[in-house]
């Protein structure tokens, strides 16, 4: 098995990307590492690290799409962007099985869905986070932010996708899904749930609970949390803005005081552990769930960690057979 | 002037909503408390309380309209409940000034918007809870919820509404204006929002800067953030929620350690502190701007200490005349 992995994504590439992929060598030995980009500049980083030279390739892709292009023309133009080259050789190569990246979000995933083509049933797909439950189990949200304006049967599809995504990867035998809306009762929701909401019901693919407010999207039971791109995206970025501000408003609280900051030093490794249980982007990237194969769309802002975490859970993801599973059920049900 | 109090609205009401009602008598020697709900229960706990009694008085309703109620069908049947008679009492007499209610928030604002009228121009009140900032001035989040789905227009009279109310209450001279969104960019939006942001960027009555990230919201110099009901909601439960969640880990960090137990007695006072800036909900209400008088819409959930301090807010709220400058501001610019 071959994984992908851009090396000029995001604001740390490349140092940062590869440094953190080669560490994923280390910890599982069934893959080769495909790096993608400058074939120089990869070179100069890997000459600094130790590493098995025989699990490593590199494929050149010397231009960059950046985040401020506009991302179906950027995909177009730049056929020797590192983006462009990655779909282009996992769509070729039987071998490939995943694509990781940290760079532009839209041309990525725009990318993705035109150079690899979509799972036949599937007309939108979803970019789907994997969030950590209080629990200490997971939850899927999707779509985080792929399709801004979506109609009922897109959402019911992302229904779809995550229930099988939660089933292999989450080993959950029959995942719990919700729609995020503006209340909890079922008559709740603006016109696209409220439509939504009885296909959801009907549906036996997928095991409906009802809906969710944002503020339950942690302590509930939910495995998958369906929503269209744009609510699903705010529930997202909410989230990250309120860890963020909590962290920030303690800090400035333990600086005020003196007493405070002697508690710190012993609280100290149960900030840290707090501060990677909450940060939920350096386990690993969003699925961008829907196209022929995987693809794992990490942080703008990821480091080493990540993306060592990124390309461990690709490999599950390609091993788990969810885009198989995929094809198997759309197919089935003749959704189109 | 005169101040209305739900005393049976919410979970903790009656004996917390007249409790906090009746503190606020001592802070603040400019207005009437005006109790609404079954006299004999009122009665029972003021006879419990010390209080000047020429400042209070009781407007009698034994019926009480509960979450589960369809909110046009309860307005319409329970002609004597306490939110039906609360916003009569409202809309025939001039010395009322505002009305608060943690009860049924469908019931509340539909009933205000039915019971009040609305301002000429403004097609769709829109509910505004208050948030703190990280830099800690407040930031005006509309709509909250009161309407799942909005149209362009909707969001211009939001600004326009928001913008007036941070002037005369945050005392902020040119208020900056955010539209929500999945990115920051202009081009940024779901259909709405590209449909809005043009006509928020020629309207010259509003500063508007452009769109923000859901993550942004505490920590960006936005006074007024726009959203759609339906976003708006889920960006301020999604802030809940994770608010909750932070705390809540924490709190099971420290109980995993002995050395953080020790240090959590050091930062006590940081923890409390901190709960209390973020806890935005315990400052007072959302208000609900756009019909004819102000109406506070305090959490489910509050207790004594909220309800004084929504009465407190009522009060500047109506001294700072946003609802008379809005009705100028619509009959001006001609906006229906």
């Amino acid at each position: 098995m071959k994984i992908l992995v851009d090396a000029f994504g995001g604001d740390n590439a490349p140092l940062e990307v590869v440094k953190g992929s080669i560490e994923a060598l280390k910890e599982n030995k069934d893959f080769i590492l495909s790096l993608v980009g400058d074939e120089n500049k990869i070179n100069e980083i890997l000459s600094t690290l130790t590493y098995d030279k025989d699990r490593v390739e590199i494929i050149d892709a010397k231009e960059v799409i950046t985040c401020e292009e506009e991302p179906t023309l950027a995909i177009r133009k730049k056929a020797n962007s590192s983006i462009v080259v990655g779909l282009k050789t996992l769509k070729e190569n039987e071998d490939y099985s995943a694509f990781i990246s940290s760079g532009s979000t839209g041309a990525f995933l725009v990318g993705a869905t035109l150079k690899l083509g979509r799972i036949k049933g599937v007309s939108r797909p979803a970019l789907c986070p994997i969030l950590p439950r209080l629990d200490g189990k997971n939850v899927l949200l999707l779509d985080a932010g792929a399709n801004a304006d979506c109609k009922p049967q897109n959402l019911v599809e992302f229904a779809i996708m995550g229930t099988e995504f939660a089933r292999l990867n989450f080993g959950t035998e029959n995942p719990k899904v919700y729609l995020l809306s503006n209340g909890t009762e079922d008559k709740k929701g603006n016109m696209l749930n409220l439509e939504t909401f009885p296909m959801l019901k009907e549906n036996d693919k997928i095991n409906f609970i009802g809906n969710m407010e944002a503020r339950d999207l942690l302590s509930s039971d939910a495995d998958v949390v369906v929503a269209d791109g744009f609510s699903g995206n705010i529930a997202l970025k909410s989230y990250e803005g309120a860890v963020n501000t909590v962290l920030k408003a303690l800090k400035s609280e333990i600086m005020a005081s003196t007493s405070a900051k002697i508690g710190y030093l012993f609280m100290k490794k149960a900030f840290n552990n707090l501060r990677a249980t909450l940060d939920y982007s350096s386990q690993g990237g969003a699925i961008f769930l829907g196209t022929q194969k995987i693809i794992v769309k990490t942080h703008g802002s990821a480091k080493a960690k990540t993306f060592k975490n990124a390309v461990l859970q690709a490999i599950e993801v390609a091993k788990s057979g969810v885009v198989e599973k995929m094809k198997e059920d759309f197919s089935l049900s003749g959704e189109e």
